[in-house]
């Protein structure tokens, strides 16, 4: 456990956030201050970089076009969704990423991810472990989905769920301009988890968000999904309807290919084609409700609108890089930076907090049933206490010309 | 010319902006401080709420709340699609009003819209001075698409442009984090003009945004788009383009309309579903250059992104809002504001101008084909130099437990 030189690799993994480069800033600007850490490597493209040998060198970087790493969405490195064999089948991967860890002399390796990429980094310390190579390898958590176990939330989730609670109010108000009837179904992501989608919930707390959410921890009933809708319709002229993407009917099928077996749709090309799940409901409730309906999807929006990212959020993802570099440093590895929240005063505290990399990988979070009401159509109290926290502060990304000035990385290749 | 007393009427008409709120904000401050307005009526959903008699005495309003309006997306008082018919063939409609004119003793008559609502109040306009009833009306020009004529741009385009230049960066770095090939086509709203997708060239400008950009100025040609995509695809990679809902064929059929032809497009339930152009693009990009694709709607969020609204904008759509009662008060009618834009020692200014209410009615302003480059598929930097003044600076919307704090009005009828 005690003084380990040599240098580190950053790597980003899986789909990108608001603030995951917030977490990179946390681990480059600590590692290049570091005594013991002899040189930053940021990898391209995740581990699909190391395989490559593909290693930006970090310290070329001029450090206040680092800064703007801060507010700067998406994977400034490059991310990749790649998948490592189990080293027992084919060791062919882990014998070349020892094999440039010795080239590079790599004694720290910070891999930045969800489920998936804690899997590789799990991996990747088992088998350095195995094979004898002092290498300390740290998780640093990122996912919109909050999905990630043994954490109270993930860097990335608040930055969503505050865009998400923000557009919910405003198409509520935008929805309700005219005096005729209208149906809105908004698409929110979330395939296994639906801490996104209940997020909008926010905004019907204050009174100007979705009537109705569904979530996919609960099946969903069409029959009973179209009766929730037809009574608010009927009482209120309006309705609004946030569903996750991936909400599931009882036999565990998503709702999209229910709706996209029988026919197949085509287009005037022949191509097959069919929408998301919000326009596919959208035009069930159209047809059988006899009004107007809009599906919204907000898309690659929730994941990247930097410039309405969670100020909390982004100082805790800056927070993660910085604690997997600093207890690295002292000595720990095989390790996740988790989160645990503490309530002093009343008012949110978030602490770090070490998990075994063995525990984290490819274990799901979902949102607890007992949060979710028992119609199966919104959520608690206890979720939007839950949440609050996580939404609060606004980022002020600096901006040139009005609008965002991201960061521009140079990406000088490591020789 | 002289001093006329009497009460006032606002009402906000057509498709919601970000800054439609603010607008009516600096009508009614202006007018309840105002020596000669006795009264302020909000009408309930534009013409419809005179009609209907509905409306709203805005004295009752919490001047605290009504502040709030400044960063309100939406219509608070609510909006309409009504045509008036023309007055010769049925006048049903214009005794209707001046009845209820009448009965209110209204002498100001304000009308918050784009090219429809213009013609309203023209209508309205030349019916009072036809019927010797003195009421001064006044247009106060709103719109996203920014094809009011007259005037150099409208309150609310300058909003939507800056979401919509913003959230296309975003969306540029979020789509190139994987190193594997990906096109991403962006539906933008503009049914005739292309102020809007042309808005996304900003982005563009400062090396972040779509590589293509199609407006409905320009007749759409099947084979040239997906070549100039080919040709993008293959050297980088990757393309982003941006297209306007409105873009049509050489015979003037929309391209959306041209997807819905043939074979009709069916769910499993039966009914027909189609996607919007993009949707409908990407999937034959998918099919013609087997790669992957995305197709991203801006939807509502570019009307009603109060979160993202330019500070300009927001500026100038109060004080057209203000110019108005100000001119009214003085003796001025049947005019709608507008703006002319100045360049002071290289700094853009924005000064109020008066023009006919009959000349804006019902006339489109069009992107010059002199800032569409040749090839047809972007914009010229004519157009950027244009765009930039009115997106700069950022709102700041009060905010309470991290999401936006809007007006609450209590909306008292008028007895």
């Amino acid at each position: 456990m005690g003084c380990l030189k040599g240098a580190c690799i950053i790597g980003q993994s899986g789909g990108p956030t608001s603030v995951i480069n917030a977490s990179a800033l946390g681990v480059i600007e600590t590692a290049l201050k570091s005594d013991v850490i002899t040189k930053v490597y940021g990898a391209a493209h995740g581990i699909r970089g190391v395989l490559d040998d593909k290693l930006y060198d970090m310290a070329q970087e001029d450090p206040d076009e680092l800064k703007l790493l801060m507010n700067t969405p998406s994977s400034a490195l490059g991310s990749c969704r790649y998948k490592l064999k189990d080293p027992d089948q084919d060791d062919t991967d882990y014998k070349r990423i020892l094999e440039i860890f010795r080239k590079y002399d790599i004694r720290y390796f910070f891999y930045n991810g969800g489920n998936d990429s804690m899997d590789t980094c799990n991996k990747i310390s088992k088998y350095m472990i195995k094979n004898g190579y002092e290498c300390r390898v740290m998780g640093v958590p990122k996912t919109i989905d909050n999905d990630l176990f043994g954490t109270d939330h993930c860097p990335g989730y608040g930055s969503a769920a505050k865009f998400i609670a923000t557009t919910s109010m405003e198409i509520y108000h935008d929805a309700r301009v005219y005096d005729i009837g209208t149906v809105t179904v908004l698409e929110i992501m979330g395939r296994h988890a639906g801490w996104l989608a209940g997020a909008s919930a926010v905004a019907s707390y204050f009174g100007e968000g979705p009537d109705l959410i569904y979530l996919p921890e609960v099946p969903f009933d069409m029959d009973r999904f179209l009766a929730d809708v037809k009574r608010i319709y009927d009482e209120t002229g309006k309705c609004i309807i946030a569903v996750s993407e991936g909400i599931s009917n009882r036999d565990g099928k998503l709702i999209a290919e229910v709706f996209a077996e029988g026919d197949v749709a085509r287009d005037s090309f022949g191509h097959a084609q069919l929408g998301g799940v919000a326009s596919s409901l959208a035009n069930l409730i159209k047809h059988q409700l006899k009004c107007k309906t809009r599906a919204i999807e907000f898309s690659l929006m929730q994941r990247c609108a930097a410039h309405c990212a969670s100020q909390t959020d982004l100082d805790e993802a800056y927070l993660a890089g910085k604690a997997a570099v600093e207890n690295a440093a002292s000595g720990i590895t095989d390790k996740m930076v988790a989160f645990e929240r503490e309530t002093v005063n009343g008012k949110y505290r978030c602490n770090v907090k070490l998990i075994d990399l063995t525990i984290v990988a490819n274990t799901e979070k979902k949102v607890p049933l007992e949060w979710i009401n028992e119609a199966g159509n919104g959520v608690k109290k206890e979720f939007i206490d839950y949440v609050l926290p996580l939404i609060q502060g606004e980022a002020s990304p600096p901006r040139v010309n009005g609008v965002p000035r991201f960061a521009k990385l140079k990406k000088v290749l490591a020789k």
